[in-house]
């Protein structure tokens, strides 16, 4: 089955609730900004895994799509800051939302989506929720809304750092990528009216396909080609961008290895040769191969998790997503 | 009775609480960043009006101190964006925080700020408040957040527009500063265990003295002295600021004279002559008073709705605060 054209199925329920949501926003400018990005084509993997969740444990679409919507929003925030920070330019194919109207703008438009995520949780049905699935959901969006801030002050500290520890590392892109992946499936099991023992079991699930997730992204930036993956490969090397590759073959290398590896990753105008220099020592200290198996442990670890559920349609979609994590190759 | 005095008594609960909420906020320099403004020493107007609705309504300070904490890091953080929007150097007497640190970092603090204001109210004590109560604490904090972006866009968006009309200029501040105050005594009712017609009544107590409080702002501008107010008499004027001052000169008169103030407005170098020119006109016009007089029904009005709490000592604070936004200098 195509993963991607399954979770369209579910994206459309999404979208149409996040377009009626954000219709109300005032002054017109405002709202235009804030509901640029979710138009551009994402994914919508976190809002599907929210709904797919909820039906696996039993609950139905309806009882957590404003969850669902809630944590696109999120998603949606985060980014729109991030690429300020970033200075990125590019999102989705698109100018990003600083680049079509200016810094101010986007910064107003990133707070009202995130304003309205929690609204929308709020707005959800009471008669399919119960006060205390909305405070349970609320308190988990909101401890990964700080996940994420704090993942990605850990992600720009890092910026001038080459004694990142692969712990380090790990943590920083559970809170930057993972809790907000996490905070989707256990939305939806508390939405779906799971039980505690399920809710931790899908927080997990999710925390590791999350995990799994970015360190893939790390894998492609070596192993893709420019044409799939949209961008260079070893753009990560370019950047000096501690990676877990990066982090292993430091750790693993001593003499002149460690030596020039360090010496490229902190040049800020490499050659084509140095990138291709510091691929072969990746690939000299299994680097690469270390990335991959971590990965594929974090996703075999998170289907394991799901033995815990009855068999269903989404049950399989669930481990079908675990699965597409590894085999995504943009 | 000293009003600041008594906020002062307050503002130590809500600064210890503040503080161990934030503690534990890594790396260091977010965590940094993110407190310094919480102790630059604001007034916590906000947050101590929880706390004396709560007990006015019968309910105990206990019950909403979280709350009240999450409503100052609400306003903390509007202010540390608003801050890097209106490029403002300086707060509360002290660099703004994307001074002493970068844009960057002051966007993530700002954000870091808003998450864990959700969080915090979701870690008030379940024995102390049900959740339904946390859910409409939280419905209520979120859409004053919804409002502060809106109206902060509003405010934007008037800078090149000298056709603002006062309907238009009252949505703006009810929205900049007068949604979180209501949601302040509003969240405070509703954590005191009030019933829904005084919860509405405390909202409205909010909103209107908020608007007092904004309009007042105006009115000090023009009608303060340079030390006591701490910036230049009609600097307001010099900005070219759509204040409900200026409107109301603006709609009233004709002619030369409303040439005149258009001219004024819209210059970017104002001489003392032409402020002084400007404020005549206002006088003429009868624009200061007339602002004065809608602060001053605003906070009537407010001291009426509390007729609908029984009498104690903080009622009374509920009144001393209302006569406060019309007494205060600076």
């Amino acid at each position: 089955m195509d993963v991607i054209e399954e979770l369209g199925n579910y994206s459309v329920d999404i979208s149409k609730t996040i377009e009626e949501e954000l219709s109300c926003i005032v002054p017109n400018n405002l709202q235009e900004a804030s509901i640029y990005l979710t138009k551009a084509g994402g994914k919508m993997l976190r809002p599907a895994l929210t709904l797919i969740t909820s039906e696996a444990v039993g609950g139905s679409r309806d009882n957590s799509l404003k969850s669902a919507a809630a944590i696109e929003l999120i998603h949606t925030f985060s980014l729109i800051h991030d690429d300020i920070m970033d200075d990125d330019d590019m999102r989705r194919g698109k100018p990003a939302v600083h680049k079509v109207w200016d810094e101010n703008v986007a910064i107003l438009a990133g707070d009202t989506l995130f304003s309205k995520a929690f609204e929308i949780i709020m707005n959800s049905d009471p008669e399919k929720n119960t006060p205390t699935q909305l405070s349970q959901t609320l308190a988990t969006v909101a401890d990964a809304c700080v996940k994420i801030c704090e993942g990605q002050a850990s992600d720009m500290s890092f910026e001038d750092r080459y004694d990142v520890s692969e712990e380090e590392y790990l943590d920083m892109i559970f809170k930057k990528t993972g809790a907000l992946i996490a905070a989707a499936s256990k939305a939806g099991a508390i939405m779906g009216g799971a039980n505690q023992e399920v809710i931790d079991a899908m927080y997990d699930y999710g925390r590791l396909i999350g995990l799994a997730f970015q360190i893939q992204d790390d894998y492609l930036d070596l192993a893709s080609d420019e044409e799939t993956l949209g961008k260079p490969i070893g753009s990560d090397i370019a950047k000096g961008k501690m990676t877990i590759i990066a982090i292993k073959a430091l750790a693993a290398s001593e003499g002149e290895d460690n030596k020039k590896l360090l010496e490229i990753l902190k040049d800020d105008n490499n050659s084509q040769e140095d990138i291709d220099v510091a691929l072969d020592l990746f690939n000299k200290y299994g680097a690469i191969e270390y990335a991959k198996n971590v990965a594929l442990e974090n996703v075999t670890s998170a289907k394991k998790l799901l033995e815990i559920l009855p068999d269903s349609e989404s049950k399989q979609m669930l481990f079908d997503l675990a699965d597409f994590v590894l085999e995504r190759h943009s």
